[in-house]
């Protein structure tokens, strides 16, 4: 079987995105629903979701296990998996995270950049890893099956949580480092720990994280693709594309400074780069998929290999969460 | 002038309460009205707290400022000063410093034991120090007007607040470790940096931080003062009795556990010894301060010195927050 998934979204969800979404073939999506929203602010947003799956029951619905994914295949639509880029819609209660599992929730990040009462981000100076309260909440995540994800943490908390966390854990959108040396990208070390343990590396095709910014070639995104297989294998894989279409900048600001200063911070991005970065042209929208199997295939790898980083790993990793 | 300050209570709140504190002639206390509450759970206690001045204005009033303390003598009433023993209630949301000091939040802890968004904990494996987040939130207690309490932070967070804070910052209920070397004590390096930035450290009588627990005797207390007023000066000394008067031991639970682990944590306790420990027989509620007064000076502090001791250093400590 042939899967397509892009394993982190975060658009301006609308049903054009649905449509588009179809028209790349994705079976399933990870998508990002809140950043630093509370419990009580999530419940509005899942609300706001339950609307999107009843006016676009004929493209989507929410995915809850892998066998899902088996269904939106067969009924030609998308899966929605829900996931949270930070830790503060499960505040600092234990037993919020089984709350948000029953409400759709997958992935979380443990942290968003800053600190968090979980993690160290990648945007602080110093990284005490993984926290007590971290490490009660990893154990709880593992129980009930919301998949730990590191993509915005630091160094060492990452490292943490590989070995704390009982089930495979997941970066679902950063690059390797070596390629494109940004902030959130991760070292080899980090990237063969992460493979050794059975985690999963979701491609980014967020600019920021690309070698040139928008200006990055096909070519050279396929590149660091067999670059990166031969460092964690190719089964380890997948995509990321950390998609933010048709958004307005206010929320790339929301997701940078959130509510935690009073001057801003402008990420990876600079005080004259404020807004979203503009896409590379081979990867505008999910349709970019299509660009990148006909990479892969070109820079060498064969069709079991293509398949397996455009959306069967993720597919066999999802088989785990539960 | 002679003022009598308590500058850490942490009672079960009462009219009894409060005319014990009244006997012990005590001007002015700084009083925990919150451990892990968020904001909105912290309105629900100043309503609590609206009642008690209501009901007992013949015995105490809000505390705002240091001329407070001089309406308070003159009155023969005791002026309470809100603090919070966690950055809970101001979330992840720098608005809320100042909403909250509007509210009468004087201290604030950056910690509670454990990693907040704004620091570590002292019963963390790992001390990253003040983030990103708290380097933000202490430049606008600074300019707000609130105090700084880092008497349940880990070291490298606690002398990174000294060096951030551009006012004075308090540990306003703790021991030096030299004399009993619990987990929350202090190291003599910390207290020298403390008092030569002009900070102030509150003695706690709080069984857990004094040597021989529950046993200890009013001389080893007195020889303690001693012993760290040559280390740090006399006038950097103070009271933060941490007394927790008629609470029920649900209380010291919630204190040391909050929402944040499944299993117990017992802190400074242990499962045989889960509740309050008893005060030492010199020291059962702010009368002590009558022993205080006839140790100190047993031990051979002269007057000035020990009305400093006992309340004079805190009143001009608190000259300096607004």
């Amino acid at each position: 079987m042939k899967y397509r998934i892009d394993n982190l979204q975060y658009c301006n969800w609308s049903r054009e995105i649905f449509k588009i979404n179809r028209e790349a073939d994705l079976d399933a999506i990870h998508a990002t629903i809140v950043y630093h929203e509370d419990f009580d602010e999530l419940q509005k947003v899942i609300d706001t979701w339950k609307n999107h799956f009843n006016e676009n029951s004929d493209l989507i619905f929410l995915g809850k296990s892998f066998s899902d994914i088996d269904k939106a295949k067969k009924e030609g639509k998308t899966a929605i998996f829900f996931g949270f880029q930070n830790c503060s819609p499960v505040e600092d209660d234990i037993n919020l995270i089984e709350k948000v599992y029953e409400q759709g929730c997958r992935f979380m990040q443990l942290t968003y950049n800053n600190q968090s009462l979980l993690a160290t981000g990648c945007y602080e100076k110093n990284d005490s890893g993984v926290t007590n309260f971290g490490k009660e909440a990893i154990y709880e995540m593992n129980r009930v099956g919301i998949v730990v994800d590191m993509s915005h943490s630091a160094e060492k908390s990452t490292f943490d949580a590989i070995e704390i966390s009982k089930k495979p854990i997941a970066i679902t959108h950063a690059n390797p480092s070596f390629w494109h040396n940004a902030i959130r990208n991760k070292s080899n070390d980090l990237l063969k720990a992460l493979a050794k343990s059975g985690g999963m590396l979701g491609l980014s095709l967020y600019p920021h994280h690309l070698k040139d910014g928008s200006n990055c070639t096909l070519e050279s995104f396929c590149e660091m693709t067999a670059k990166t297989a031969e460092i964690m294998g190719v089964k380890n894989l997948g995509i990321g594309s950390d998609l933010c279409i048709n958004h307005p900048d206010t929320v790339v600001e929301w997701m940078r400074n959130g509510t935690w200063a009073k001057k801003k911070n402008y990420g990876e991005g600079s005080k004259e780069k404020a807004g979203f970065p503009n896409q590379p042209t081979w990867f505008l929208d999910a349709r970019g998929f299509n660009n990148l199997e006909k990479g892969l295939k070109k820079i060498g790898f064969n069709e079991n290999e293509v398949n397996g980083i455009l959306g069967n790993n993720w597919y066999n990793f999802y088989k785990g969460i539960n």
